[in-house]
C-alpha cells in the first residue's frame, strides 16, 4: 500500500501519459495565490470515463491520494498535494459531446474551458454564461461551484450544470441526474458533487444549461462617492426588477489600479460597471431605468455604450482587474479574500473591511459582485514576509468573521481547499460534520484530495515512496 | 427498545401534544392518491426546534421510525407509516418570522402553507413563487423538491430555498447555510436536504426567496390540433427569450374534465394556457409575440385577459384539473404519474402515453407543465379493483421506463416515497447505492421516514408494541 505501488501499476496502464517529470510535477503542485509549492508524485493525463475509472480503482487498492486538475486557477490551494499523490489532469478529455438546441443544452467533457465551449457555441445562438474571470475548466468550475460576474442574472455553477457522470473513490461510475430541467427523483447528487473540489468523486462529463445569445447588450459605468449610495442604487435596481446581467463594484483602490493597468481614464471614486441583457428597445430602457435610480443616489458620470469594441474594452479591465492589483505592488503575492453577505449587510461589511485593511501597513483594494453580495479584497503581501502574511491571515480571518456575524458565509464563489479550511467550523458548527460524514461515506480511505474542504479523514499516511 | 418505549418517553415532554388516538392516526396514515392507509402509532404536535430535537433524540434511543408530515398532500405516499412509529406533524410550527425587503427573502417555519405566507406578504410587493396547486406547507415542499406551474420561470424549491435548519435523526440541529445570495463553502447540505423526503433530518426553518410581484399579470388560452404543433410552440417561446411565467398543457381528455368540472367551455382541443409577467407594457408585448408564434405552429382561439378575474378563474380551473379528472369516473381512485423529459422529447413521450392509455380501458387524461418537459397521467381506477390497479400499475411503468429511455427522469416534482421506489434502480443504476450510503451515513438506524426513496436500510424491525 503505497503511492509507489500505485504509479507502478498505472504505469503500463498509462504509458506517456503518466509522468513523474520534476518540471509536471511542479507546474502541478503550485498555486496563482499564496500557496507553497506541493507538487505531486506523478501526474496523469486520462483520455475517458473508462480511464479514470480504471486510475480510481489502481489508487484505492494502493490507498493513493488522487487530486484532480483543470486549469489550475484555482485560489484556495485545490490542486496541491500536501499528501503526493497523483495530479489527475483533465486536459485532454475536453470535447464538446452535444449541443441540444431545442432543450438549449450541451455535454462537456471537464477539461474544455469556458471560453472554448462558447467559441464552439457561437453559431447555435446559445451560450453559456458563467464567467469566473479566468478561462477555468468547466469540470473545475463544477468543482468549485464558481460563479462571477454574470450570477445575478444566470445564477452560478450549482443553477447551470443539469446533471454529471462522476467516478468514484473506488471506481465506480455513476449519473447524477439527467438533461430534464427538473428532477424529484431520490437526493440531488448533482448538487452534492457540485463544490465538493474533487474530495468526494471525479467529474468526467457535465450536462450545462444553456441560454439564449442576448439580441443586444450594453454595458455602463457609474462614480459614487461612496459604498453605500453604490449599494442602494443596486438594491433599488433588483427590487424595480431590472434584470442586471452584470453589477460589479471597484472601490477607489480598485479603479486607481484598473487607471494605471488598463489606462481606464475613471475618476478615482468607487464605480459600479454594469451590463444590460435584452431586446434594443429593453436595453435601452434598462439603461435608462438604472440611470435615474443611481441619479438619486448621488451617482454621477453615468455612460452607457452598445458597441461592443467599448464593451469588450471595458470587461476585460475588470477581469484584468487582479492582475491589477497585483502590480500596484512590485513583485507582491496576494491573499484573496472572497465573502458573501445578505445584500443589505453589504455595504457595512464593505466599509468595516475597508476601513480595517486602510488601518494595516498592506495595500488592499475591494471589488466584487456587488448584486449578489459577493466581495474580494486582494491583499498584496512580499513574498517570504512572514510577518506580512500574519497581518494578511488575520485582516482575512476578520473579513470571514464579519461575514459570518452578517448572516453570510466565508465564500460566495472560491471555495474552501485548503485556505478556508480553519472557518469552517465556525461557519458550519456542526453541519462541518455532517460534511466529514458523507466524505466518509463516498471515501472512507480520504484518498480523493485530501486535506481539502473536511476535516483530514485520513487514518494514515501513505509511504510516499515514489521511484522519483 | 420499542415505539411503545419511545412514546412512554414521549408523553411526559408532550402531555396533549401527543396522542395515540385513532381518529389522529388514521387522519395522518392514509394518502390522497391510491396507497391503502398505513396508520402511524402516534402523532405529535412539536412547537419549536428544541422540541423536534428532543423527541428524535428519544426516537433515536429507541429506534422508533418518525414521519415528517406537513398538509399531507403528497402523491407518493410519503406520509404513511408502514413501520408505524411516531408522524411528527408540523402544523403548529407555522410561522412567518422575518421578512427582508431588501434581501429579497424571509425565513419561515415549516409547517407554514405556501398560500399563508403569500398573504402575509402582501403589503410587501414581494412573493413567494412556487405553486404546486396544493397549498402545501413549505417544509412539505421542501422535502420533496416541489414546483408547479411557475417552475418555467421562477424554478423549483431547488432554486428557490437559501438554507434551511434541519434536525438530525440522533437531535442535533444545523444550518445548511445562510441567507448569502451564493456560497461555494463545502457542500451544498441545503441541496442534499431538499428532495430527501424526510430521509435525511427534519426541517425546522427555511430562508426562502423571494420575488418582486409582477407590476402586470396576462393570461392566455390557446387551441392546437396536436401536441406536437403545442409543444414547437413551446420551444420556439422559449427560445425566443419569451419569459413565460406559466406554460400549461391540457391535452383532449383533460379539457374535456375541466369543461365538465368548471364549465371552461374550451373547443376540445389540446390546450395551452399561459401566463405572462412583467410590465404593462412588456405583457403586451410578451403576448403578442407568443399569439404570433402560436398561430405559425397553427394555434387557435387564442386569446388573453388581463382582468384579474378571468385570469383566476383559469388557474383556479387548473388547479381544480385534478378533481375535475377524478370526477370523469364516479368514486375512482387515481394513480398519478409524473415523468419529466427533455423538451424536444416531450411531444413524442406525450404522444406514446396517450396511445398507451388509449389503448387501455382506463380513462386517463394527461396534462403538465409542459415548459419543464413535465407531464401527469391521471390514471382513474375503480376502489378495491386489483385487475385494473395492476393496469394503471403496468401503464405508469411504461411512463417511467420511458421517460428514462428518452433521458429523463420518473419524477419532476412528486418525489419518490413508496410509489417509485421500485424504479430508482432502474433510474440511478449505482447512484442508487450512493444514496443508501448517504441515508447510512446520516440515519443508520433508518428511524427517519423509513420505506420511502432509499433501499430500507432497518437493520432489525420494532416491535410496535404500542400501549394502544
Amino acid at each position: 500500500m503505497s503511492i509507489g505501488s500505485a504509479l507502478a501499476e498505472l504505469s503500463p496502464l498509462l504509458g506517456d501519459l503518466l509522468t513523474t517529470a520534476k518540471a509536471e510535477r511542479e507546474a502541478h503542485g503550485q498555486s496563482e495565490t499564496h500557496f507553497a509549492p506541493m507538487p505531486p508524485d506523478a501526474v496523469a493525463w486520462p483520455r475517458d470515463t473508462a480511464e479514470v475509472s480504471a486510475i480510481m480503482r489502481i489508487c484505492a487498492t494502493h490507498e493513493c491520494p488522487v487530486i484532480p486538475f483543470g486549469t489550475g486557477t484555482a485560489l484556495e490551494g485545490h490542486t496541491l498535494a500536501p499528501k503526493g499523490g497523483l495530479s489527475l489532469d483533465m486536459s485532454r478529455m475536453n470535447r464538446l459531446l452535444a449541443v441540444h438546441p431545442e432543450d438549449m443544452d450541451c455535454v462537456v467533457q471537464p477539461g474544455l474551458t469556458r471560453e472554448e465551449l462558447n467559441r464552439e457555441l457561437r453559431a447555435t445562438g446559445l451560450f453559456f454564461p458563467i464567467d469566473p474571470g479566468a478561462n477555468a475548466s468547466l469540470g473545475g468550475m463544477a468543482a468549485t461551484r464558481a460563479s462571477g460576474t454574470t450570477a445575478v442574472r444566470y445564477g452560478t455553477m450549482r443553477d447551470n450544470v443539469l446533471a454529471l457522470e462522476v467516478v468514484l473513490a473506488d471506481g465506480r461510475v455513476i449519473r447524477t441526474g439527467s438533461r430534464a430541467r427538473k428532477s424529484s427523483s431520490g437526493y440531488d447528487l448533482t448538487a452534492l458533487f457540485l463544490g465538493s473540489e474533487g474530495t468526494l468523486g471525479i467529474i468526467t462529463e457535465l450536462a450545462l444549461r444553456l441560454h439564449g445569445q442576448p439580441e443586444a447588450i450594453s454595458a455602463a459605468v457609474c462614480a459614487f462617492e461612496d459604498i453605500g449610495p453604490a449599494v442602494d442604487t443596486v438594491i433599488a435596481t433588483i427590487q424595480t426588477g431590472i434584470p442586471m446581467a452584470r453589477i460589479e463594484f471597484l472601490d477607489q483602490a480598485s479603479v486607481r489600479a484598473v487607471n494605471r493597468h488598463s489606462k481606464a481614464g475613471l475618476p478615482e471614486k468607487p464605480h459600479l460597471l454594469l451590463e444590460f441583457h435584452g431586446s434594443p428597445a429593453g436595453v435601452a430602457e434598462q439603461a435608462e431605468r438604472f440611470g435615474e435610480i443611481a441619479a438619486d443616489a448621488g451617482g454621477s458620470g453615468f455612460r452607457w455604450a452598445t458597441r461592443s469594441e467599448e464593451r469588450r474594452a471595458l470587461w476585460n479591465m475588470r477581469h484584468k482587474a487582479y492582475y491589477a492589483c497585483l502590480a500596484l505592488r512590485k513583485g507582491a503575492q496576494a491573499l484573496v479574500t472572497d465573502v458573501c453577505v445578505p445584500i443589505s449587510r453589504l455595504a457595512q461589511a464593505v466599509r468595516e473591511t475597508r476601513a480595517d485593511i486602510d488601518a494595516s501597513p498592506l495595500p488592499g483594494p475591494i471589488l466584487g459582485h456587488v448584486g449578489d453580495g459577493n466581495f474580494h479584497a486582494i491583499l498584496l503581501i512580499e513574498p517570504g514576509n512572514a510577518a506580512e502574511m500574519d497581518t494578511a491571515r488575520a485582516l482575512a480571518a476578520r473579513m470571514a468573521e464579519r461575514a459570518i456575524a452578517l448572516g453570510g458565509t466565508i465564500t460566495g464563489e472560491h471555495g474552501i481547499g485548503m485556505g478556508k479550511l480553519h472557518f469552517m467550523q465556525k461557519e458550519h458548527g456542526p453541519g462541518w460534520g455532517v460534511m466529514a460524514a458523507l466524505k466518509h461515506a463516498l471515501d472512507d480511505q480520504g484518498i480523493l484530495n485530501p486535506g481539502k474542504l473536511v476535516p483530514d479523514s485520513r487514518r494514515k499516511e501513505p509511504r510516499g515512496d515514489t521511484a522519483t
